[in-house]
C-alpha cells in the first residue's frame, strides 16, 4: 500500500505510465525502511499518556538494543512519571532532512509498551543507550534515572510523499537497517554529476521510459537506485534493481557498473 | 524552578559561587522562551490518542497564528483519525540544535485540545499555515485535509541541562517570542573572536567572577547575555544583564557595548 487517495482538486500533475514492460525492481521492505531510519540519529520524540490520559509528546535521546529503542529518562521529568503509570508509548523518529520540504522526509513511528529491562538485558541496553548517546555517561547512573526498553509491538513507516506502509513488531525486529542508504548521498551526487548519459540510459531501456530526455539519481540502497526522469509526458520517478541485492555501500560502485553495462547493452 | 535535584553519583562537577554580589538579571520567562522555540521552526511531533486510548507519536508541519499552533493533516493518516476521535493533543517541538549533545538543545512541549477554526480565524490559520509550510500549497485545499488549531492549556519549557519550567497555556499566548536570540549566534561568535577581553571585564565586575581567567559568551537575548567563565575554582555560568531589554536585533551591538563600557568602569 504505497498510494494515496486523496480528495484531489483536479490540478495535482500526474505521473506517465511507463512506454515498456519493466521488470519488477525489489524496494526495501517497511520494516527495512523502519529500521534504517531508526538507525540514522539518536534523537526522537516520545508520546506517553499523563495521569489523566492525555497525550504528552517529549524530546528524547535513544540506542538501539537489536531494533528495540533503548531510553533513560529520569523519573522527575513528566515522561518518566507517565511512563511509571501506564507503559504504552509510541516514538517517532525522523531521518535527518535531505530535502528543503520536511513532509518529503523520510519518518517512522513505533509504538507498543515501555518495559524495564533486567539482568543480562540491562547490561546490554545500558550499552546500547551509552553507544548511541554519549553525554549520557554523566547521568546514566543517577539514582533517578530509568532505563526503559520499548517493545515494538506496531510501526508505521512514512517515506514521504505517497511512500507509506504499516507493518508488525515482529517484521521490524526482524528486519536489517540498509547498509547503502546512510552512506549514498556522495555516490549519488557523482553519479548524477559524472554519469548523467549512463542514468539516462538505465531511465531508457531498464525503467521504461525510452523517451526521457534527462534523469537523475535521488537515492541509493541495497537493491537498487531510485531516479527521476524527465520526459515530454512529464515528470516519473521509475526504480531501477541491481541483479542482485548488495551487502555493504563498497558494493553500491560495482553495482552501478553492472546497471550502466546492462542498459547500453553491453552485457 | 529551574534546578535539577537528582540522585546525584557524587562525581558531577560543581559550579562555583559568585563572589560578589550581582544585580539580579532578568533572563526570558518560560513562556518567553517557549514562545521563542515554537517560532524558530516549522516541524514538530504531534501526540495523539488512538481508538484504544494508546499514546501515538506522529510528524507534523505547523505554522503559528498568535502562537497557537496550526496543523494541516489527512483524515487519511493514523494522526488525523485521532483527532477526529479525541481532540486532546500534543506538540514537542525542538529548537535547531546548536550544541552536539542532543540534550543541550531547547525544546517544548505545548499541550491541549486540537480543534477546528471556523469562519475569520480559520482563513487567519490557513495563511499561517501556508507562510509557515511553503508545500502546503500543494494540499491544504484536498479535501481530506483538516486545519486544526491546538488550543495550548500547558506548556513545558525544558532550556537544557538544568533549565527547564512549566507555564501556563495564557501565559504562552501573552508572551512574545525573542527578536534577538534566534538571529544571535554571528554576533556571538564575533563577540567571542574579537572581544574576548571585554567578556572578561563584563563577568569580573558584572558576573561577580573577579576571579575568571577566561570567559565566552554562550548566547544572546533581548536581556541579557549567557557567559561560560572560568576560574580556579571551576567554570560558572553567569548571566550579565542590559540596562534594559531590548526590541530588535540591532539594538545588540549598543546593549553589548553599553556592558563593555559599564564594565570596565567608563561610565
Amino acid at each position: 500500500m504505497a498510494n494515496r487517495d486523496h480528495g484531489d482538486p483536479g490540478d495535482a500533475p500526474s505521473i506517465p505510465p511507463p512506454l515498456a514492460e519493466v521488470p519488477h525492481a525489489v524496494r526495501p521492505s517497511a520494516a527495512e525502511e523502519a529500521r534504517t531510519i531508526a538507525a540514522s540519529t539518536n534523537t526522537a520524540t516520545l508520546a506517553t499518556l499523563t495521569a489523566d490520559g492525555d497525550p504528552w509528546a517529549s524530546f528524547v535521546t535513544y540506542g538501539l538494543h537489536g531494533g528495540a529503542p533503548v531510553l533513560c529518562v529520569s523519573n522527575l521529568a513528566e515522561h518518566g512519571r507517565n511512563l511509571d503509570g501506564d507503559p504504552r508509548a509510541s516514538l517517532a523518529i525522523v531521518a535527518p532532512a535531505t530535502d528543503t520540504d520536511p513532509l518529503a522526509s523520510g519518518r517512522v513511528t513505533l509504538a507498543g509498551v515501555a518495559e524495564r529491562p533486567a539482568g543480562a538485558e540491562r547490561d546490554a541496553a545500558r550499552e546500547a543507550h551509552l553507544a548511541a548517546v554519549a553525554a549520557a555517561k554523566y547521568y546514566i547512573d543517577y539514582s533517578d534515572f530509568t532505563l526503559w526498553v520499548l517493545r515494538v509491538q506496531r510501526v508505521r513507516w512514512v517515506g514521504g510523499y505517497g511512500r507509506m506502509e504499516s507493518t508488525s513488531g515482529a517484521e521490524y525486529a526482524a528486519a536489517e537497517p540498509d547498509p547503502v542508504q546512510p552512506r549514498a548521498a556522495g555516490a549519488v551526487a557523482h553519479l548524477n554529476a559524472d554519469h548523467a548519459e549512463a542514468l539516462l540510459a538505465m531511465a531508457a531501456s531498464l525503467g521504461g521510459y525510452p523517451d526521457a530526455t534527462a534523469a537523475t539519481c535521488t537515492g541509493a540502497d541495497r537493491y537498487g537506485l531510485d531516479l527521476r526522469v524527465t520526459t515530454p509526458r512529464g515528470v516519473a520517478y521509475p526504480r531501477i534493481g541491481y541483479a542482485a541485492p548488495i551487502d555493504s555501500f563498497d558494493e553500491l560502485r560495482s553495482a552501478a557498473v553492472e546497471l550502466t553495462r546492462r542498459a547500453r547493452g553491453t552485457r
